[in-house]
């Protein structure tokens, strides 16, 4: 079975254990809405790649690692939607959580996709309790506070912002997390060695949102473009320049290659991560190169 | 130690968790804000007290598995306070968490005290991986979907509501999980001959919560009284009387001493369950009684 199928499947039946039995309908389907259609699922798809790397010899374990981490994913653009947020009403083409459903179940639909990644890591335990474990405790840190996703959000909030740690949180922690569980749910026996790894990739997938943001059109990018520019952030492409901020996505890719531990599948992950910075760099129409 | 300083020192001990390192200030703040000063406690109190009645051999297990629950309930309230839900101004005599601090930085509080609880028993990992893999799935499925409070507050939005998996998922799914957490703690060998006495205290905490609605005036109950008459909900004071409604009471409390299974301090249980009985029958002001 190749790897997406394995995520989708993954994916489907840890939703699926969220709506049995007596559940609030409208609940009940906005959890389905929210994780579908999958959109790329990069996340899964790393920690999944690690975890082959590693030899994945308890699949179920992996597969719950990989559906986990893709449920706080999407609980976190539920959340992020919201109107107090970004006041998104559009997410992946259709209308957002709470512009389908409402605002209260918009907040159910995240907290219960957070809670369900939790059980179906609680529920692998019944193959490996401590891989379990071990897995509840790398999502959980790079999921909430201080070092997550929601410290990432936080940090929104504050006058003033430690960069550094702003950026780790916002959008390195999820890819650590991948590299980190996709290590963990195959028993390799060093997962800090891997936080590297989802460090660059998740630098790299920085520098890439920051140069589509200059280089497409709304259209292309199916949000407003040129916001970094409009409202001053700062960025790759601020600092420098478009063919300066392509250099540095090769150069974080180059680093997150070498950083790849040793294991049993060290060639094909590399590969892998070749693939998905292909995938990455942004293609520049002519008019915004010459 | 009593039991309330465990409780105390161990919530204080998880928040700090939370708190740690290079974390945004005002969402770091609000972690603290959102769990204190703590309330009755009520819920890991109950938890503790069936550790101590199966040996509490692992005392920081089951101290992790009170901090963990006392988490998501906090969490619960910071969030059913939102504007899109009850839209609360006060919770516990001061401002609730989107009035003192914002509405987005609530929204975080409530999901980051989520995620805390489930790392508080990732790291009880370390002492015993089965009992906190147990301790997640359980915490997990009275917190969630579909059996737990995310989906009693999911039923708040549909046309037609299943009273029984309401109530047993609003009310009785954290005083179940209490009962069974604390069960799972001790390594109790059958943690299932735990969730009778759970439902039963809150099916209790649901009729007493009626009582004092129906005979207590709004300056003592510290909001709004005479809510189910006005609102015509369903209520055991409507449904049997408010003399009908403590004599339910008390019988529900008798089955919860006789549902206590078989263990060292089944004596020590059945008191703290008939001293907690104590503390929720109302003592009606005279003129309704007339």
């Amino acid at each position: 079975m190749d790897l997406d199928t394995r995520i989708d499947r993954a994916v489907t039946r840890s939703v699926a254990l969220g709506r049995g039995g007596a559940a609030p309908q409208k609940l009940s389907s906005a959890l389905t809405y929210a994780t579908t259609p999958g959109g790329a699922r990069i996340r899964p798809t790393i920690l999944m790649s690690v975890a082959l790397a590693c030899g994945d010899d308890q699949p179920e374990v992996s597969e719950a690692a990989a559906a986990a981490l893709e449920l706080i994913h999407c609980a976190s653009l539920v959340h992020d939607d919201l109107p107090c947020f970004d006041d998104a009403d559009l997410r992946r083409g259709k209308p957002s959580v709470h512009r389908a459903y409402s605002e209260p179940l918009a907040v159910l639909t995240g907290d219960s996709l957070i809670v369900l990644a939790f059980e179906v890591l609680g529920r692998a335990a019944a193959v490996d309790p401590s891989r379990a474990a071990a897995l509840v405790l790398t999502l959980a840190q790079r999921t909430g506070m201080p070092g997550g996703i929601c410290a990432g959000q936080g940090w929104e909030s504050e006058q003033e912002v430690d960069l550094a740690a702003y950026h780790r949180s916002k959008t390195g922690a999820l890819f650590i997390a991948a590299t980190r569980m996709g290590a963990i749910a195959a028993g390799h026996e060093d997962p800090d060695a891997w936080e590297d790894l989802g460090a660059c990739i998740g630098e790299a997938f920085q520098v890439a949102d920051d140069l589509r943001d200059a280089l497409y059109d709304a259209e292309t990018l199916g949000k407003p473009a040129g916001q970094d520019e409009l409202h001053a952030r700062p960025s790759a492409v601020a600092e420098f320049g478009v063919d300066g901020a392509i250099r540095r996505l090769k150069d974080i890719l180059g680093g997150a290659i070498s950083s790849i531990p040793a294991c049993p599948g060290e060639a094909a992950l590399a590969r892998m991560v070749r693939m998905q910075a292909e995938r990455l760099t942004p293609v520049a129409p002519a008019h915004s190169r010459s």
